[in-house]
């Protein structure tokens, strides 16, 4: 059966705010309202949107009593903007890609409960109708997959945005979970890193004109899923340094 | 953390089969198609409506591929037309309620799984801006509410309808839960029963004009809980005849 323990203070403070809801191309006003309106209900507060300059009535009409998350919305104008000082990213994604592993919701939550209290952790949602593109997947970490019976229509994004954060708010209290993990760079200083390993992997010859998009894929899903810690990187560009030569 | 092992079978044909969705006057029509995709997604395919005549296109825009659900729904004259031939109802509900006692959502979960798998299961949503009247909730056997951090504003209803039902999808396997009830007699048996109680106590003088609403209710919520067998109506019955004299 389901375990859903809750905690006496359901989300810590800490917990609410330094998850961070990223909306990447939302279409319908409605929907960022009704995300808005399920985040007030599990107890988040941070939203993002990437590429969207503004919202209208539309989206206050949907969000109900949750306007004051509509009005601290950040607008970004591209995924860096929205990543740079978040330190761990799960994008949601309705079907297996072929590069990227996937989690599955539960193990996505158990994950962000494994790294220190103090992460950032951001969680990316993509278009209504074209989930997030191959780029914009670069961006993040993990991706995990919400489970559903039928194969279409997948989740609509308000409902995936739900479901994901109340299995967080109600996952058993973080005093007994495990924390295994350091906390990982900021989002943008992982990404130097890897520009710099594909950026030597090119000069070698290992990525070339045919390959490259592919095992650009390849080493971002690998090494984005080792949630960069300064040590790693220090140890990645020492080997990578190595091989340039 | 969360449990939430998946069937590989993910719903059990006779769980998807026996789980009816119950809306009561449901206001906007994009509610409608709304919820029918959700059921799709999480495996289920009964849905009724009372006190709606018809749906139109907006319920068919927003259940995109969930069309077949709307197709099949069963329009339904009153909350006993739509719950006879139905053993056993969950009501869902926002608030606590002074007569009814009410489960953890987890909780009505577990006890949906406790009942033999040939019991029909009704889960009841009321009106998107009142919820269920306290007459409505005569209908139910059980209360549940799912839990949230801000009290206001609560889950709109295709969220609530989403988060009740992906809950029992992702619910663990039926094997390992033990069946602790009886297959209850169909809802409009139990309400005959508990009508034929409340005649005895009222010709007794125990309900009289003043106790009236808050002693049927209470009786509602207690003989209700029983979700009561043919075993049990007999008992009662026999009980409330000997009172009768």
């Amino acid at each position: 059966m389901i375990e859903m323990k809750l905690r006496s203070q359901p989300v810590g403070i800490s917990l609410r705010k330094r998850i961070t809801v990223i909306l990447v191309r939302p279409e319908k006003r409605e929907n960022i309202g009704l995300v808005a309106r399920n985040m007030k209900n599990t107890g988040f507060e941070n939203l993002r949107l990437v590429n969207v300059e503004r919202i209208d009535q539309k989206s206050y009409v949907t969000a109900v009593h949750a306007q004051e998350i509509l009005d601290n919305i950040r607008f970004c104008k591209d995924m860096t903007d929205a990543t740079r000082d978040i330190d761990v990213i799960f994008a949601a994604t309705s079907r297996k890609r072929k590069n990227f592993l996937a989690l599955s919701l539960r193990d996505a939550v158990q994950k962000i409960f494994s790294f220190p209290p103090q992460t950032k952790v951001g969680l990316l949602f993509g278009n209504e109708r074209t989930g997030l593109t191959s780029e914009e997947m670069l961006s993040s970490n993990y991706r995990f997959i919400i489970p559903q019976v039928s194969k279409q229509p997948s989740y609509n994004l308000a409902s995936a945005v739900l479901l994901t954060l109340f299995h967080i708010y109600a996952s058993d209290d973080l005093k007994n979970v495990e924390i295994t993990q350091e906390k990982p760079l900021p989002r943008k200083e992982q990404e130097e890193c890897i520009r710099i390993i594909l950026d030597k992997l090119e000069k070698k010859g290992f990525i070339h004109k045919t390959n490259k998009f592919h095992v650009t894929e390849m080493i971002y899903n690998l090494f984005g899923r080792l949630s960069m810690t300064a040590k790693d990187r220090k140890l990645l560009l020492a080997i990578f340094s190595k091989i340039g030569h």
